[in-house]
C-alpha cells in the first residue's frame, strides 16, 4: 500500500470502458459493478490517485450518463467512443480531453481493476529506461494462452518484435507463453501521432491500439514489454469473471488480515470491503461481512454471522453472533452487542451492553448502561426520526419501547415492558405498566370450547 | 433445459432402487435422500419426464412403501426385488409391472440422479441408428478408473466387444479407460429375452446386467456404448458422496444464475433449490439459502444471511439481511424485509416495509404500509390461525402486538407498544397504554440495596 | 479414537512450546490459539492422556504463566528455556521436571497439534522393536520438501544413516525427500547422556535435538524412523497456518460426520468443536457454528445459520434456521426452537416451542408449552439473575415480559403483550393489558401536519 515514487514527467490516464458488456446482462455499465463494495472503475482510478496524474480520461460507449455520475467525484473527466471501431479508435477519443497536455499516458481498462499501482509504475519506469522505448507494453503468462494476442520478443531481451492476434498466428506463435494484457504506457505526443497512423485493413475493420508497435518500428524506435502476474490483469466480461475477480481479491485481503495478526477461524468465510481495517489479536468467527467503512480495533471478537457497515468497533469489543452495525455505529472499549441486535447512528459508550433482539437507531448509550432483550428504540414516526439519550448506568428493562425524542437520566431504570414516551431523571424509576389481572380456570374453559369447535370442524 | 426431440417409439423407464444403502446409515431410504431440496429419485423421475415415458418402474428392495409413497404422485410404479441377486435379477422384477409394453426401455440408478433427458434421448436415439444395437451402455472415462467395469470397444468404432468385470480383467483390459455406468437402453423384446438367459456362474453368484452384452453377441446382435461426462453419472452410496453431488449441482446452478445475469459475490455460499427462479439483476450478497418454491424478479437484492422458502419476492424489493421468508410470503414491488424479520403466508404490497425484529404471519400488509420494529402478529391461539389485515399506508408503531383477527385501517397509526385487540378504523390513532409513573430516587436506592446484598453474599 | 494398546515402560512427555511466536503477532502465547474452540496444546495434551504418561512437561519461553494457567488443570507441568539455544537445549530444560523418571520419553512441539495417539505409539513400539533403536524420529514426506531437514536411512532400511539440516545439505541430500518433522522418542536414560554431549558448533551457535543421532552412531548405537502424512506434523507459525491447520481439521471432522450418519448438506460449511456429538439421521443445513459442548441426538434436524454452545439437542429436535442455544441449553425429544431465538441455561421439555424472536434465560419450560413470538424472560435486575418456570402446557402470548422470578402454572394463558410480575396459577388466564382507546382522523391530521412541517423545512 505504500506509495511508490512518482515519475517527474506529468502522467495521464485513459481508462477504456467503451465495452458493451453484453454478457453481464445488466443495465448497469459493465465497469460500475462492484468489486469488496465498490465499483470496479473506481479501484482502478483510486489505484492510478497513488501516481498522481493531471488528467484521467475514461472513454465511455453507452450508459455514458451512469460512468460520469460516478467517476466525476474523483475528478475524473470522459470522453465518448459512439461508434465502436476497435481499441485504437477508442484511445483516440481522449485526445481532446488530453489536448493540451504533454507527458506519459497510461492505458488501463476499465473491466481489469486489479492492476496495482506498482505495476503501473514499472510502465512509467521503463517508458524512461534503456532505449527509450516508444511504448511499453504489459504482457503476462496465463495458465491457459488460450486465444490471448501474443508478445514476440527479440532474444534475451524485453524488446518487442512483434505483436499477433491468436487468429492471425501460426503455430510456432501460438506456442509462445507471452500475451498481451492490453495495457500500454506511451508518451502522449508519440500516442496520438501513432493512432493516426493506424489502419482498420482487417478482418473486423477494427482500429487496433497493439498496432502502434509495427508503426513505431517502422519509424526505427523500440518497443518493450514488462510482465505481470495473469492474476493482476484478470478481465471481467461475465458475472462469472466478476465473482472470480472478487474471489481472488477476498483471498489476498484475508492473507493479509491474517498476516497482520488477526485470526480468521475460517477465512473463506469472512467478507471484506475496499476500506475495512481490522486491528491485532481481533478473533474473527465464521461468516462475516464487512461492508464499506468498517474499522476494527485491538483486541476485538466479532463472533460468526455479523453484517457490518459504517462501524466503528473499539478495543476489546464484543460482536455478535448476529450482529447488524450500520452506518454510525459507534462501540467504545469493552461495549457489547449481541444476538439479533441491529444498531444504527448510535454510539454506546465504553462498556455499554446490547445483548438481544434490540433496535437501537439515532441514539447515544452512556458508558455501562444495559439494554434489555427486546428493547426498541422508536426513532420515527413516518416523517422524521428523533433522538434517544440513555445515560451512564443506566438500566432498561427488557422488552421497552422508548419513543423518541426521550432522555433516560444516569443510573434511572426502565421497568421491564415500558412505552416510554416522558424523560426519566436520573436515578428515578420509570414505570408504563397496567396491574396484572387473572382470570382463574379461564384457561381450561378456554381448551374445553377450542378443542370442541376443532372436533365439530374436524367432522364437517 | 429444452426439451428434446422425443424419439417416436414407446418409453419405459426402470430405475433400480433395490441396494440397501447401508453406508448413509439412515431410517430413509437412500434414494429419497434429498439433492437441491428434492429426493434424489424425483430429479431422475422428472427428468426422465421430458422424455414422456409411457411407464415408470421403480425396483426396490427393503424400504418400498418409503419409495412408493414418494414416487406414486409422480405415477410411476415400483416392483420389489425380495432377494439381492444381481443387476439382472433386478432388471427382471420389472417384467410383471411392463407386461404388455412393447418399446425401448432405459434402465436408470435411483442413486445416480444427475443424468440429463439429452444423455437419454443420445442413448435411445443410438439403439434406433446405425447396425441396430440390440443395447446401447452409457460409458464414462473417470479421472480415477479404480475398480468400474471397463467397456472395450472393436477398434474404431462404437461397437462393444466386450465388457469386463474389474476384478476378472486383466492388465491390457485394466488399462482402458472407458468405464461402464450401468446405465443401459434395450428394446423391451430384446431385453427380457436375453434376461432370462443370463446366469449367475459367478463368484457372487449374482445375475449381472451387462451379461446381456456378449448374449446378444452369440446371437450376431451388436451393442454400443455412448459416453458421457464422470460428473453426469455420479453415484451416491454414502452422505460424502451425497454431499459431494450437491456441491456439483450447486456448481452448475450457480453458473447459470450468473450467466442469466444475477451477481453472486461469492457463489459459492449461495445454494439453490431445484426449482428456484431468478430474474436479471438480482444482486445475491453472500451466505444465502434458498429453500423450494422461490422467485426473484428482476433488479431485487437479496441481502446477506437469508433464509428463503416458498417465497414471491418482487422487483426492486429488498430483503434483509437475516431475512427469513417462508411459504407464502409474496413481497410486492418495491418492498422491503429487514433484519431479524420473519414472513409467512403474508402479503406485503408494494412499497410496504418490515425493516426490523418482526414476525408477519397470516397478514395482508398494504401499500406502503410501515410496520415497525419488534411488531408481531399474534395469528395463533393454540388452536387457530387468525388473520392480520393492515391497510394501506398504515403505521404500525414499534413493539405492538397486532392480535388476530384484526384490522388496522387505511392510513391508521397504531401507537408504539400498543397490543391491539379491536379493529383500528381508517385514519385512526390507535393507543393500548397506561401512563408513564416515575419514581424517584428508586433505582439510587434500589441499587445501594444489592450492591449491599451482593457484597453480604461474596462474605458468605 | 479407540485407544491404542499401552506401552508397559513408563512414559513422559515433553512438549517444547518456548518459541516467540512473532508471525502470530498476538498476545496470546501462540499455544494456546484454539482449533476447533480449544488451545493447540490441549489438543495434544488430550492426546497424550490416550497413552496415560507419568509425566508432561511443557517447556516454555516468555508467557509462561499463561502456558502453566492453562495445562495445569490437565496435570501437566512446565519447564522454562530462558534462553533460547536451540531445540536440544530445550528438551534439556525438562530434566528437573523429569528427575528420578526412568521409561520412554517423547518429544512433541505445542505448534505441531494434530499428531495422533496412533502415531505416537507406533514411534514407542518401534523404540522397542528390532536392533533397540537409542531414539526414534517421525519423518515425512511433504509435497514441498523446501527448507526441511533431510533424513538419511540406510538402504532397504530405518535405520538413520544420517540427518542433515537443509542448508547444510549438498544436492543428492537435497533430493532425498523424507524429512525430519522434529518428533522424537528416546529412553530417558539416553535421552539426557546423549543431549549433555550435544555441541553449539554450527553457525547459529544453537544445540540441536537431532544431533543425538550421529552422537548415539558414535556410541554404535542405531537409531530409526518411521513415516506420517504431512498433514498429521503440520506446523502453525503463523494465523494463516493456524487457520489451513483448523481446516484440515474440520474437513476430517466433517467427512467423519458424515461416514456416521449425519446428513451436511454443505459439508464446508459447517464447523464443528473439538467435542461435538452428532448422532445418527442428524441433518445440518449450511452455515452451521458448533461451539464448544454440543451433543445432537438422533433425527434431529439444525437448519441454517445456527449458532451453537453448550447445548443438548435431543431426538427429533428440530434448531433454526437462526437459532442460538448457549450454555445450559437443554431440548429434549421433540422440542422446537426458531428463528432469532437465544436459548441460554434453560431446558424445554418434550414438544415445548419457541418459534420466533424470543430470549429464554434460566428458565424450566415444561412439556407442550407454547413459547409465542417475542417473549422475553427478564432473568436480570443488574445484580442477580433469576428463575422464570413455565408449566406443561402453558400458553405464553406473543410479546410477553416475563418478570422472573415468576411462574406459569401447567396450562395457564397469558395473554398477549403481558408484563407479567407475578405467577399465574394452572388454568388460569393472566392479563396485564390496558383499554385500547381510539382517537378517530388523529392520524389523518397529524399526517396533514408532518407534511407541512416537512415541506417547510424543504423550503429552508
Amino acid at each position: 500500500m505504500s506509495q511508490p515514487p512518482l515519475a517527474s514527467t506529468p502522467l495521464a490516464v485513459v481508462i477504456l470502458a467503451a465495452g458493451k458488456g453484453t454478457r453481464m446482462k445488466s443495465d448497469l455499465h459493465k465497469v460500475l459493478h462492484p468489486l469488496a463494495g465498490k465499483p470496479m472503475l473506481l479501484h482502478l482510478i483510486d489505484t492510478v490517485q497513488q501516481l498522481t496524474p493531471e488528467r484521467t480520461v475514461v472513454v465511455v460507449g453507452a450508459g455514458r450518463e451512469q460512468v460520469e455520475a460516478a467517476v466525476a467525484p474523483r475528478g475524473a473527466a470522459t470522453a465518448q467512443q459512439i461508434e465502436q471501431l476497435g481499441t485504437g479508435h477508442a484511445v483516440a477519443q481522449a485526445e481532446t480531453a488530453l489536448n493540451g497536455f504533454d507527458g506519459d499516458v497510461l492505458i488501463l481498462y476499465g473491466d481489469v481493476p486489479l492492476v496495482g499501482a506498482a505495476t503501473m509504475q514499472r510502465m512509467l519506469e521503463r517508458l524512461h529506461g534503456a532505449d527509450a522505448p516508444a511504448a511499453v507494453v504489459l504482457g503476462f503468462r496465463p495458465a491457459d494462452a488460450a486465444a490471448y494476442g501474443r508478445v514476440l520478443t527479440e532474444a534475451g531481451s524485453d524488446r518487442i518484435a512483434r505483436m499477433v492476434e491468436f487468429k492471425d498466428a501460426n503455430a510456432a506463435e501460438r506456442a509462445e507463453t507471452l500475451c498481451n494484457s492490453g495495457l500500454m504506457a506511451v508518451a502522449s505526443r508519440d500516442l496520438f501521432a501513432l493512432l493516426a497512423r493506424v489502419g482498420n485493413d482487417n478482418a473486423a475493420g477494427e482500429y487496433y491500439l497493439p498496432d502502434i508497435v509495427m508503426l513505431a518500428r517502422e519509424d526505427g524506435r523500440i518497443t518493450a514489454v514488462i510482465e505481470t502476474s495473469e492474476a493482476e490483469v484478470a478481465g471481467v466480461n461475465s458475472r462469472a469473471e466478476l465473482a472470480s475477480v472478487e474471489a481472488a481479491w477476498q483471498v489476498a485481503r484475508r492473507a493479509r488480515a491474517m498476516a497482520d495478526g488477526a485470526t480468521l477461524i475460517a477465512p473463506e468465510t469472512v467478507w471484506f470491503a475496499h476500506d475495512t481495517v481490522l486491528g491485532r489479536d481481533v478473533v474473527v468467527e465464521p461468516n462475516v461481512f464487512f461492508g464499506p467503512g468498517v474499522s476494527v480495533a485491538d483486541g476485538a471478537t466479532i463472533r460468526a454471522f455479523c453484517h457490518l457497515e459504517g462501524a466503528q468497533i473499539g478495543s476489546g469489543v464484543e460482536v455478535g453472533p448476529y450482529a447488524r452495525l450500520r452506518p454510525g455505529a459507534v462501540l467504545e472499549e469493552g461495549a457489547k452487542v449481541g444476538n439479533f441486535v441491529e444498531v444504527k447512528k448510535t454510539r454506546l459508550a465504553r462498556g455499554a451492553k446490547a445483548n438481544h433482539l434490540t433496535y437501537l437507531g439515532d441514539a447515544e448509550v452512556g458508558a455501562g448502561a444495559n439494554v434489555g432483550a427486546g428493547t426498541i428504540t422508536c426513532n420515527y414516526d413516518g416523517f422524521f426520526k428523533y433522538k434517544t439519550v440513555i445515560g451512564e448506568g443506566a438500566f432498561i428493562g427488557s422488552n421497552s419501547a422508548l419513543v423518541a425524542p426521550v432522555t433516560v437520566g444516569d443510573g434511572a431504570i426502565v421497568a421491564a415492558g415500558s412505552v416510554l414516551t416522558r424523560d426519566v431523571e436520573a436515578g428515578a424509576l420509570a414505570l408504563v405498566r397496567p396491574e396484572q389481572v387473572s382470570k382463574p380456570d379461564w384457561a381450561t374453559r378456554f381448551r374445553e370450547k377450542m378443542r370442541a369447535r376443532k372436533a365439530a370442524r374436524a367432522r364437517t
